[in-house]
């Protein structure tokens, strides 16, 4: 049987095999950016959109260009990434990285070109949805992946990296450089439907809690998966001096943490009595995932 | 007297001035993109979008965050574009180029945050404007940066570089580099006021003939004009073998097609009964520059 998530991420591949066509002068921009974005990803953020706008009733079609304006986002972030001047990494998504095919200049403006991209799929008539809730998810987007969001964390990230570092460091690399999208997400998805403000918190809370965890669970496959399992250089957090959980605290206290982390999500939404197969899906996912 | 121009850059950039202030552990970041974004530009984008607006009466003050919004998209394609895997160049707006200073890294993110960030502006409530045009400017500024515009420019710039190229690649490669976005600062200012389609078409029209003037005055300074006076490295269209109009046509041909696609954008205005002094003044710069 098809799982939550194979399902939606089909329909946010073919959503996504649809968006760049490589005609014109600049098809070879165009093949660079659908390289990477057409590679084998988990798709866990654009279904993160769409089990949250379902638990509210909305169908599936109507959400994808938002998902997909997600996993632009997230797309991007990656190339960018893998640039020799930032992490400097062959592999992604168990293929040569973007710039390895097609070179830096070409990665670096794919990169713009998605993440400017996400925000044109955001600003498109989005059937059901009225047009100051759709400018509220263009306001979440560019405030969780901007300067005070992921973009922020690579930053610190990046400027860490090799050095000594905090605790209280590692908590600001993960709550940015990969919760605030995951929050985005959840936060995007909400806004398909109309809900007051208690369930707009504690789906924004939980969005936080599942994204601290995911990074978390990230940190610590790093130390215990194989390269061929990830799809990306395993280990490298630890080579290169990455600022991470299992570093301050070790394994196991870091598997606890995410636990933790994530029970405070559950009680988020429990509290405002939403229950929700399709994330709870999502969430046993992202907790006992290998890769 | 103050000219147009002045007045409207001093507004800008105590708008500009006031987004990113560098606190918090990401502060390198936020320093990185203030350098560039304070940089002494001529911050004619932001004039455009504020010009145009005024010719439909609407407050300068209103303007100010979609002008701004296109100042960060301005300026984050010039930190990418000197990024030694681009131009390299080292010298912007007078001043050591992002990634000399702040490393390529940081350079890189900061560009990223940039283009983050102008969307976030334009998503913000804007007075006396309805969500729906709101969301018309992010369309506009989406669509004319991104892939089928200023991003796809950059992309067929970068491939044809020191190639060979026909007339027809400068004619994409200006219209989508360059024109595209001064086109937007017309439309987007043009949102701000509710007009008939006619009245949009026409700014439309008149914003890319002046993009294209743009470019080609830019192309024939790169010829005539010294280091010096332009704050960028003159001369190096010629030294990399970029394809420009005077390579194909010379510098006189050069400078009367400007002429003459600036007088075609003034038949579009005349032809729907939109005189503007405003717009008339920048024009004038924009053809008349030394710089």
């Amino acid at each position: 049987m098809q799982t939550y998530l194979e399902a939606c991420k089909e329909a946010v591949n073919a959503f996504l095999a649809r968006l760049f066509e490589p005609t014109g002068l600049h098809a070879r921009l165009k093949e660079a950016m659908n390289y990477s974005l057409m590679a084998d990803g988990k798709r866990l953020r654009p279904a993160l959109v769409i089990a949250t706008a379902e638990t509210f009733g909305v169908p599936r079609d109507r959400v994808l260009p938002a998902a997909a304006a997600v996993e632009l986002i997230h797309c991007y972030s990656l190339i960018h990434d893998d640039l020799p001047c930032m992490d400097d990494d062959d592999l992604r998504r168990g293929q040569p990285t973007n710039h390895v095919v097609f070179g830096e200049a070409m990665a670096l403006l794919a990169g713009d070109a998605l993440l400017t991209e996400a925000f044109h799929l955001l600003a498109r008539p989005l059937e059901g949805v009225p047009a100051e809730r759709q400018l509220a998810m263009i306001r979440t987007l560019a405030s969780r992946a901007g300067v005070d969001g992921m973009v922020g964390g690579q930053a610190v990230d990046i400027e860490r990296t090799g050095g000594q570092g905090t605790l209280q460091d590692v908590e600001f690399i993960h709550l940015h450089k990969t919760a605030r999208l995951i929050q985005a997400c959840v936060e995007i998805g909400g806004y398909f439907a109309d809900l007051d403000d208690q369930v707009r918190w504690a789906l924004s809370c939980y969005g936080e809690c599942l994204g601290l965890a995911f990074q978390m669970i990230d940190d610590v496959l790093d130390v215990t998966a194989s390269t061929e399992q990830l799809g990306k250089t395993a280990g490298k957090d630890v080579e290169e001096g990455k600022l991470t959980y299992p570093r301050f605290v070790g394994v196991e206290k870091t598997r606890q943490m995410a636990r933790d982390v994530i029970r405070r999500g559950e009680q988020a939404l429990a509290e405002v009595g939403v229950r929700s197969e399709p994330l709870k899906a999502l969430q046993a996912l992202i907790v006992e995932r290998d890769r």
